[in-house]
């Protein structure tokens, strides 16, 4: 079993990992770090009145003495490697605090967008561009470090619809447009939160920084590393539109694709996508989807509340293919945003990265 | 004061439109009309239980004696004109329906879409085709109707950026292209409609017909007459994703849109938005909003709890306007649906067929 | 295995049932019925876009064709028993109904309402009255029915507060005044049950028929077997106020409760909660919850989504206990009104009834 | 016109100050006043992305430069009377600040809890205390004032139910005993207040603070003063749950009450009830309902969305009067919290005290 540490451990993020990784059969939860404000006390007392997951505490964290998430040195002996779930508004110190971690020895597999752009930090969905982690022998290289390295897992808002498009793609159908207009769930912002004044009765048409993340990050994850960097995708753009709608869990994506080039049927897309697997299923990442892409037939899916579980939270539930007047064809998509989209995604990330070596005791 | 019959008055927008038209300054209700079940009973006992405005019954339309739509007879004595709300399944029914009344020498102001594909049945939105209610010259000769004649509404979720689009293009800016998602409130459905179990902690990205309507209903509605027949704007593409979202009433609209020749500016377009007046408000028709295009500065608007209620439910509220990386700008739109989308674009276009001289004692 | 038949299989109770059965250690779904309109299919057609169950439906019961109610020979062939969960608005209907599958030697472990003021009938919770059961030799004798009889489970309302409430009384402690207000999710009502347009920013201080039997059935419950006959419990009155708010699954109850004579503590009252088990813990029914009354400390618990799934939703969750100024004490209990309420409540019966050997193969 | 000033005018109250008053008859909003980090700007700009209120800030207000709420000598110059809408945590702040207000010969109206307890300080509903006032003669001797004062209303909560209550009791039915359960609105928790992920399919039983001030500030209200102190009322007690639910604006109360002596019929409670008309109808306050208690036939009212706006939000709605097995008679009452519970009852204290003679230029 790896030792695992969580730091951002008391934040809606870290409470999911928390969740997520009881009875994990590679990682046990050694250390949980937070701010200085919740360091100090036992994990449960941290939390009080702010758990917000429907499963308790699991009893091997209840009584983890949190960590201060400066406190590296004290981090470093208790775990193997580090989930980062921290949510400082200021990226500098964020950058800055995975830094330390990663210098004093310890993989960092963060959900913080801080580092997403960094040169040499691969930012990784598995069933996409698992070869992106060989940027982290380019970064250990430059940094210096020995055994520690950063890699980030991107925006919850794209899960919902890049692996079908990624799909297609790897079978040689060229999308080369994109127009995403997202229906994002409240956890994407935390607790407390968005206001329930906000939403009762109510959407809100927009989201901060969500569609400038929705329209880039899949640029870098659909790029290609050439001579140590990363050469972003030139070869699709994106429009996104980002709301703020009532739902706890899982964010949808209605979707108009055009193709470059070849088009296929709408029968080859479903075929596509049915028989979609890619690298964490083929190495059996305990995390990993069986179906990552899973077609729904019905005329009104995929729904956040009857879908978005489907997989543990893991898969890409779609539906809704059809031919589209503007472009060739559109879809609905919908994800897990806290599963699939945050500490589900930073799981099977690290699964990844053990399997390939990256991360080892 | 012209005595106005409602076709379908104990449904949700017969309701609406009993509830707008109280303290018309030109129409009063004189004549309310359901199928057989309802019938027979004042209209205050007709609806028990069933009223959904927030404003009482008023009280010349609560011992109304409900009549037979079928009778046309008795309701051509009692009124001038109608407004059909009438929301039969059987399409073929209601066009017979609504014909009958024309034939008896009643004016038909519809929201039903039965006839929105009528070759000689005109589909207004007065901001935008106030001309095209000269159809009704060759409708009433073609059909041998002296005094009666049908004009309907198009859809309920086109009005949250048909009339922005149509702003552009009459300042001679070729909008050529649009992708649209909306977000529709569940008033849209009618009363009982939606069901609560889809609605807490949910959407559904499904609307049956709903996006053929938004995706064609335009083409006629911006095309032109010629020759005594409409020809459908053949210069402009739709593309729409329809989902229904937790909110009462306010239909919101994700727009991307792209010019075919010339662009113009952001300045440009808000300009022309916020300059923006047409028939209704040269005629100072009493329902016509005086500001039919309002656009919000703020970040997160238009919001419908905040924005819908705006010109007594009848301007179309604008935000967000901002470049496109695929198209060349997108916004969003908000119209309150079963006011500006409903009766109360009934009304409008039944005060234009007054003014114009189609609608008299 | 036991064969186990549902009659109204398609409604919301008849759903939930399939559901909790899937993986059930002694009974396997092997008929299904309904009303003749949803007959001679698959049960997955019969309820193709109908099936609000997160989990897909089994896969033994996609194909098995649905049988029309009426038909109870086919059935009594099929099964060796049947849960009932039918919605027919005619009480004497469904009482027919069932009486018709208990004289063709079928047991009937019911959740209709029909039945439940029948004399011989036992309205059943097995933690509070498993004794009950011995109405059935009574019942069987007078009906002369071999093999057949019916047994009920009471309305969802009450599971949310009886059983903490039996629990003192069993203690001792004689509770008899109760004043309790519900907030009742809307899954109560079946699908499409309670409008959305009801149920955004809204309650519904009314439900039909709800507080009569949230005042009533307790009386027979708590009540004793005299001579072969029910005698209701005279020692306790309660009056009742219910309301439907926006949750989908979870009746919450706030409830004050008043002591006839002795008045335990507050820590006697949690002593004795946290200490309860009852029969079916003590038989080990697989359905029963291993912990019936869930104790939390919270200030602001139990709450409908963090706490209704409990025990796989077979316990009461209570909180907020607490002095009361008019009555001795107040509290607030909770439960998940389509299983503990409904279909999960019925397997208990079911259960209970196998290993007291009233139904056997 | 008198010249008003609003301390604590940014919060959510407070906005509903200004929202209220605009086009007062008697009062003019001349100042706005709030904590040191909103202060030194127009308050447009203060509230920027803030404004919670449907209708756009009145145009009289958006320039108002946003005082320093300590800085008493600037306001003191700006009006003749204050509204204090002030939402600090620390209640012996706030009483110090008011205190400081009315030392400087303002009045101070306030709908802060700090001073509903100090021992001078009138609480008043002008329907049921209007005499209290003279309190604030013996407050001025003692605290040696000659024009400020402080007067308080109480908590949202009671609004919804204790004027009928006090209607009863007035008609000489002496209600000795009332169970209440609060279904209460998430704007009484101010913005941003309840997180959304808390209302989304879900219920809190529990709202700090709120039951003690139900049971405990009507026996001050319902009271008598007797040689220039309050004496509680002591023939009465109440026992009460308070819920948050996922409703906008709008307090609903389910109240059991018992009669000491003498109980009316239905027939004269509801006759009561229809009848009743106190001191602000009969000095005809400006903000006063011309029915303050509207009692509702229909079986599933009053109703949050319905019926919180009658009186433009200043009447009680009551419905389902019917008996109670445990005490005499049930009810349910609802009112909006942030109008009649906060600032429209604000307003219509300040009314009454104008009438008075308490208040004047």
């Amino acid at each position: 079993m790896l030792r695992v540490g969580i730091i951002g451990a008391t934040g809606m993020v870290g409470q999911r990992y928390i969740s997520l990784l009881q009875g994990h059969p590679w990682f046990t939860v050694t250390a949980v770090a937070a701010s200085a404000s919740s360091a100090g006390v036992p994990y449960e007392q941290s939390v009080k009145g702010r758990w917000q997951m429907i499963e308790p505490i699991p009893e091997g964290v209840q009584n983890l003495v949190v960590l201060e998430a400066i406190n590296v040195e004290a981090m470093a002996k208790a775990c193997d490697f580090v989930f980062s779930a921290v949510e400082m508004p200021d990226k500098e110190m964020v950058k800055k605090l995975e830094e330390s971690y990663a210098a004093a020895g310890l993989p960092v597999v963060s959900n913080a967008s801080a580092h997403r752009w960094t040169t040499d930090v691969p930012m990784l969905i598995p069933e996409i561009n698992a070869d992106h982690t060989k940027m982290i022998d380019a970064q250990k290289k430059k940094r210096g470090w020995s055994r520690g390295f950063i890699a980030v897992k991107p925006n919850c808002s794209i899960q919902s619809f890049l692996t079908p498009i990624h799909a297609l793609r790897a079978a040689g159908y060229d999308i080369d447009r994109l127009a995403v207009t997202t229906m994002q769930a409240v956890s994407g912002a935390g607790y407390p939160g968005v206001a329930s004044l906000d939403m009762i009765d109510n959407i809100v048409p927009y989201i901060g920084g969500e569609e400038e993340k929705t329209e880039k990050e899949p640029l870098k994850i659909l790029g290609q590393i050439k001579k140590e960097a990363f050469v972003l995708a030139d070869d699709i753009t994106i429009t996104a539109q980002c709301n703020r709608v009532p739902v706890t869990d899982g964010h949808t994506a209605c979707v108009s694709m055009g193709f470059a080039k070849k088009k296929p049927t709408r029968e080859e897309i479903l075929k596509i996508w049915r028989a979609f697997v890619s690298v964490p299923q083929k190495l059996q990442l305990p995390s990993a989807p069986l179906t990552p892409i899973i077609y729904l037939d019905e005329d009104n899916r995929p729904q956040p509340k009857k879908d978005r579980n489907r997989e543990q939270g893991m898969a890409v539930s779609v539906g809704r293919l059809r031919e589209c007047p503007v472009f060739d064809f559109k879809f609905v998509g919908l994800s897990h945003n806290t599963i699939r989209g945050a500490a589900g995604g930073g799981i099977l990330n690290a699964e990844l990265l053990v399997k390939q070596g990256y991360i080892s005791a």
